[in-house]
């Protein structure tokens, strides 16, 4: 029982920070074995983590909770299995810390480059998924940070049981145990403790719903890594290739509904809107997507409804589209400028020169030609992983994997160099 | 005259935003132009400038400022000249915007890269030196930012007569003259709107005194890119080279008093201490730095007082020096990181295996081994020119350049690809 919980975070701060020292300066191998390590522990517990995660479900059911965040809360056999393998991918992937970059001779003699350090001490609060706990474990321990993982109360005793896991992993391979804490107390006061801990804890990661990261990130005094919004969108341009276009607009919207980066708003060059739009209208209509369209939207298809002011700000994230005719690049630019929350955009063109543009010009964190919204993920991209996406300019941009862990420090070698 | 500072503000900002994506967009070439005709007219109206400066230094005078800020206020001949140098060396600098970096294909098919990007508008916060106005914009219009200059009341002459040179300059080149705004209010309630206009400004770089820059950096909901202290510190291994380790720390120390990268603190091997410190001792004593030493250190060398706690805590950023006896590199690190700023810290060793470890587990923003920690500057690391140092972990460390004003948004490049 956990009485004073101000006292305990700060318990909590002092040994991650401490830990973290150790971390950072641990050899990859080392790292490695530990992520090796927690993934047998975890094949090895998968019966206490099932049964650990059964009474989850029950308490989750017996307060009445929705059938979509039950399903989030399951640890099914696959989902114990997927997060085996995570921990395998991250293991396999190379070590960013202490990679030197840029290392040059400068004019008085100096050789100065930048060494890619670990940021310190990560925050996670996270809801309901349990498999997050080992999904940030493994990218922080293996960018050299420690970490403290607060995940739902809904989801405590699944949480607790992987971090017998983690622990057990990180013992064997003769790292601290403390380099990976999950907060044991369900009271909501640690949240209010971790986010302004300024000693201990370098970055915070919010993961979950848009009211929990606002009230975050409005509460925090330490820098959060986040995104609010996802309100994606599709340009078709006039030059767009018709079956790319129709392949992208129904990909972005219908492969899955709920997820930050799939299309809320379809922006139509008015030249090509009468070809393109009854088709779209036709696929849309077969998956019950319901469409919002501008006034000549509604004019080109019938089953279209007015959009208002409101569906431009809006992320369904739902069977929902809203439509709008543009008359060239400009004013699809100008729209997403004014409405998009910066996440992904999307191109559909063969025009060279509008291509270029739109990589340059749009501001978000994610530019596409001819390619799918959907493809804004960590794995995707070749990161190995995203512990979080970014719509924010500093540090990082788009799908945080290790490296959005990491920071660069300056090194100087010299010869007993003095400034003049 | 100003009567809505607020309103005033918000303009300002509003004005920012708009200039802010136009340069963004701006060839490097008419970047380039508007910075040398922004030199052009700064070398026709020098004699303006002048005289307008000679206001400041007047009115500084009838009001009792010290001889040094009446110092750093005057824009002698040779210091408009420095300007005009600087602007110059900013144009040949390579363009940071647009810079494509990791672009692979991946297992999808798409390709997927990293471009740099500018942060959008930054908010400059300076005080008496007038130079500032033209460094800072400079760096900001090659970087693809626009800018809001916030100089101090005591120097608002000048600056207003460098502002008419930046806008001559921009028109000329053909950029939006609110690419550059100098704030024409000595109102302070100015400072507390531009720290606080998040939809506005993106960043905000404050350049000054301590008490400055903790204020602004606790009231801002901006992020800011700052550092507060500078206490630095040169170890003296036990296997240091007793020639570099007197020059350096005699430099380190020596060089400049009053500035961030200079030495606070000399650390030695007790191995060495009796060696290398009655020769330190002397040189010291024959520049009037007064030292103040641990136990031992006092017992080795006469002109040494007793340090106290507080000694090692403090940026003296005068002749003063602390010194303190530790027993080998663990002592020294762990020294470090109680009480370093993560400024800047040094090495003096000989031991290839000391020194790679010293350059792996201090975590400050710029590590060095066998050189002065003097060279902590932006033109000394070939960046060109520096808008500031960061000692935060995000983002940016160290001396920060025209990358540090810059991010990078992820870019994909696809042929009709979706996501399976």
């Amino acid at each position: 029982m956990i009485v004073d919980v101000k006292q305990y975070m700060q318990q909590l701060g002092q040994q991650a920070r401490a830990a973290g020292r150790e971390i950072s300066k641990a050899e990859s191998g080392r790292k490695n074995s530990a992520l090796l390590k927690i993934a047998e522990a975890i094949a090895a517990g998968s019966a206490e983590i099932a049964s650990e995660n059964r009474k989850d479900l029950a308490a989750g059911k017996q307060n009445g909770m929705d059938p979509a965040s039950l399903d989030r809360l399951e640890l099914t056999p696959a989902r114990i299995q997927a997060m085996i393998e995570g921990l395998k991918q991250v293991a396999a992937l190379p070590d960013p810390v202490g990679e030197i970059t840029n290392l040059n001779y400068q004019p008085s003699g100096i050789q100065v480059g930048q060494m890619r350090v670990p940021l310190g001490v990560i925050g996670i609060i996270y809801e309901s998924r349990p498999n997050v706990t080992v999904d940030a474990a493994a990218l922080c321990l293996k960018s050299g940070n420690a970490c403290i993982l607060r995940g739902g109360s809904e989801s405590i005793h699944s949480n607790r049981a992987i971090a017998v896991c983690i622990a057990s992993g990180l013992a064997a391979a003769g790292l601290p145990q403390q380099a990976v804490q999950v907060v044991e107390t369900t009271d909501r006061a640690a949240v209010g403790e971790l986010i302004t801990m300024q000693d201990y804890v370098d970055v915070i990661v919010p993961r979950g719903g848009k009211s929990l990261i606002e009230r975050i990130s409005g509460e925090a005094t330490i820098p959060v890594i986040k995104h609010l919004d996802g309100i994606c969108h599709v340009y078709i341009d006039g030059k767009a290739d018709l079956d790319k276009a129709v392949a992208i607009a129904m990909n972005a919207k219908t492969h899955r509904y709920g997820v930050c980066n799939a299309m809320e708003t379809l922006l139509v060059a008015e030249s090509i809107a009468a070809t393109v739009l009854p088709i779209l209208a036709e696929q849309y209509a077969a998956k019950n997507v319901e469409l919002r369209g501008c006034l000549k939207t509604c004019s080109l298809i019938k089953n279209a409804v007015r959009a208002t002011e409101e569906d431009w700000h809006t992320e369904y994230l739902a069977p929902i589209l809203s439509i709008k005719i543009v008359a060239d690049i400009d004013e699809a630019i100008a729209h997403i400028n004014t409405y998009s929350s910066a996440h992904t955009e999307a191109i559909v063109t063969e025009d060279y020169t509008l291509a270029r543009r739109f990589l340059r010009e749009v501001d978000s964190s994610s530019v596409m030609v001819n390619a799918s919204t959907r493809f804004a993920d960590g794995f995707e991209y070749g990161l190995g992983a995203e512990i979080g996406i970014s719509t924010d300019k500093l540090h990082a941009r788009g799908p945080v994997g290790l490296h959005g862990l990491t920071s660069l420090k300056f090194i100087v070698l010299g010869d007993g160099h003095i400034r003049q």
